[in-house]
């Protein structure tokens, strides 16, 4: 059994006020806890059902069995998954390493889910460090960890004065704007910055003016605008296959 | 005004069983609706406030003003943007032209999002024709269509028997599976197919045997799976730049 002030202290995690203040977040499912539990992130606890207790060997794990309803009352998703976990964030306040790096940089991505999926989509290019502006979506929204599918656990992501950090980096900085050259004729460095803007708004002027060089992805039809994770795609594949 | 009985016909799109077999559906705002003035698409009527009635010039046009209270009754979106239009279908019964061109096919992508921001993508890079299976999510979803943002009025979109399709076409068929032949390496043709697949299940084994050459998105890290219309992006950016 949960006892009442445990499971609204979980519930509450569904606000916004919550998930941004605490130092933990909560991350469902047995395919994402596994894959925590293989990782450097530390539980501080697990809620699970007898099932997926039963199957665990680590007796350092502290798990707390709880009845499905009782899952089901804790759950974010539509249907609980047979654990929740309560995992301490990670907050990168040591300096980050730019200079041997591509870094990927987020500037205004407001949908929770768009940005997960390019978390995501950076994972599988092999892309491990991403910077975002403070009016980015957060990583630990319940929305932008679950659409990672996990590539959390293998992708930085910082959010920061993204202004401070390009001028203090001496590194190209490369940004996806409607006018500039085709990402086609454009070689991407090894080390350096690639700029990827809200889709509507694009990237802000005080940061459009610290890009070293404007790329683009030519538009064969008409369509208004690309979405910005099929842009970090075609942009991060670009930079893969050159 | 409008008639109870009008705004009860038009908030019933909300539902699937409105929209799937009403003859019409549902496009809101200005810009997409001056797009469809400017299309061959044929609309029915036209709802608006007074402000965008009277920027009206084309007298043929079956406007009815109404009150801006009346517009939030009857919007789907969060807030109502100045003009509701009701549009016919396009159903494509005759037959589809595939020997002269690229024809991208859908199997079982079934979020309305995601099927919406794939029309854009290929709106984007000069891909006009689409066949979607039966299960994957239908063009007239209002969901789909507003994330089109007006690609649908370029991109044809089928939804069909895409085994029949494929079977019937003496025609190169591309497939996105996890194991193929690098897109790097990959030369696509100007006509032929290229099927993506579910997110998570992938494309169903009765389209996969019809599969002339598999194709994959080489993976670099660790992701789980790339999303489809990131997937579509990247394809047709190769497409194009090859």
């Amino acid at each position: 059994m949960i006892n009442k002030n445990e499971l609204k202290y979980i519930q509450s995690f569904a606000h916004k006020k919550q998930w941004a203040q605490e130092s933990v977040f909560i991350v469902e499912g047995p395919k994402l806890v596994a894959e925590l539990l293989d990782s450097d992130w530390i539980i501080d606890k697990i809620y699970a059902n007898v099932e997926w207790a039963d199957m665990q060997t680590d007796p350092s794990l502290n798990i707390q069995v709880v009845e499905d309803f009782e899952l089901e009352k804790m759950t974010q998703m539509q249907k609980a998954n047979q654990v929740i976990a309560i995992v301490e964030k990670k907050l990168y306040m040591k300096p980050i390493e730019f200079e041997t790096q591509f870094t990927l940089v987020l500037d205004g991505i407001q949908d929770p889910g768009n940005m997960g999926t390019i978390i995501r989509t950076a994972d599988w290019f092999g892309c491990t460090q991403i910077i975002t502006s403070e009016d980015t979506a957060n990583l630990y929204n319940p929305k932008v960890i679950q659409s990672t599918m996990g590539s959390f656990l293998r992708v930085r992501v910082a959010s920061m004065d993204i202004a401070i950090v390009l001028k203090a980096a001496n590194l190209p900085i490369y940004g996806a704007l409607l006018e500039g050259s085709s990402i086609y004729q454009t070689n991407l460095p090894t080390a350096g910055f690639v700029v990827i803007g809200n889709e509507s708004k694009g990237i802000r002027p005080e940061i459009i003016s610290l890009i070293t060089q404007a790329i683009s992805i030519p538009k064969f039809g008409s369509a208004e605008s690309l979405n910005a994770a099929v842009a970090t795609g075609v942009i991060l594949s670009h930079w893969k296959s050159q």
